[in-house]
């Protein structure tokens, strides 16, 4: 039988291979204080990145030199810069103090010759991240901006989501800036989105949380959509 | 020194896994023919699958019955089906008479033994589709429709273009449908663009062939836009 995974919700981590951890001893570690850059665009690393502790930030400079969020990696993210793409400006910033390991090919293989179930975890990740991006994709090619986000909300909802006092509420760090850089949308259309929402008793937003209050309204929002 | 592939212009086929051809006997061959189903929305195959000859649609099924196009798999291309997600909806039809051979988990994992190599080409198909899509939520980001499709041109004459008789010709079976699918516009705004380009004698597609009369002026198209 086949094995079903969970898409990512948020582009974060995705699958992580905690298994990398028994073979440190053959990639090189490296600590990186907060603001660092641990890869600059257009370096050619050749090596993969393994997140030991801490945030890295991963986003790419477009032609016009605007920085363009791609995903975050914690603890026990593979971030594949064994392979390069001609032109694709990748950037790679430290944003706690992190600790990761690099192995290149070589050092990759002589952990998976130790464990073959490795090369599968190693699968596993990327999948993730292949069915993370062809699914924004999809989004961005099949709904509104708003139906978007009310979209993400209700992922969240179904990921994460704990009834407490008559409500859902859902814990997350997702300040409409990280929203803004998720869903593609600016920044002020997010907040009047969310304005809309909390105005009709939908749900709020607080820094740490997410309360929904209704359900079947966020629900039948998505197919009808809003005008914020 | 690490590797710089090339990134996809069209989603088709990624990094081809040529190398897996000799080992066939482990894995499982099948015919179909065009039109057949090779996986329905919500089976869990539990294999990769890889093509041998003909070409294979990867397509989404959307919550309100619609297919959306995901890519094209031509010969060697590499499918992972060894993981499904919830509820990812994928289904792939041969698009033409189609040989291909399923690999479970183990058998893969038998060839890796033999050639190590191979997980390398498997990490370098998966890297490459990791990046066409992330590269793909960028765009549709970033860029107007308009805009997208003259970037989509101005990559396929960098990777394609062929100079003769004074204009750049790219030999490619790109009919509108398939422009509209790939950019996720629709067929009549890609059909209207197009003819605002020709008759701006910037360039004209025919049914196997794009030819670029004036790259100079594609390229200051995209910073500027156009209106259609």
């Amino acid at each position: 039988m086949g094995e079903v995974l969970r898409g990512c919700v948020l582009p974060d981590t995705f699958y992580p291979v905690e298994n990398l951890r028994a073979y440190l001893d053959f990639g090189s570690q490296r600590s990186y204080r907060k603001g660092e850059a641990v890869l600059l665009p257009d370096e050619v690393l050749g090596k993969m990145i393994f997140v030991l502790s801490g945030r890295l930030k991963v986003s790419t400079i477009t032609p016009d030199g605007r920085e363009k969020f791609i995903y975050s990696a914690g603890q026990y993210c593979l971030m594949d810069r064994l392979f390069s793409f001609e032109e694709d400006h990748i950037l790679i910033m430290a944003v706690e103090d992190s600790k990761v390991c690099f192995f290149t090919k070589e050092q990759l293989l002589m952990a998976f010759k130790q464990d073959e179930e490795l090369i599968i975890d190693v699968l596993r990740n990327f999948a993730s991240k292949v069915y993370y991006f062809l699914n924004q994709t999809n989004e961005l090619n099949l709904y509104s901006p708003s139906v978007r986000i009310l979209r993400l909300i209700y992922e969240l909802y179904k990921s994460k989501g704990k009834y407490k006092n008559n409500t859902w509420e859902i814990n997350a760090y997702l300040p409409n800036k990280s929203i803004s850089e998720i869903t593609g949308l600016h920044y002020v259309t997010v907040s009047k989105i969310f304005g809309y929402l909390k105005r009709q008793k939908i749900f709020k937003k607080t820094k740490t949380k997410i309360i929904i209050y209704d359900v079947e309204r966020l629900k039948s929002l998505i197919d009808e959509g809003i005008t914020y």
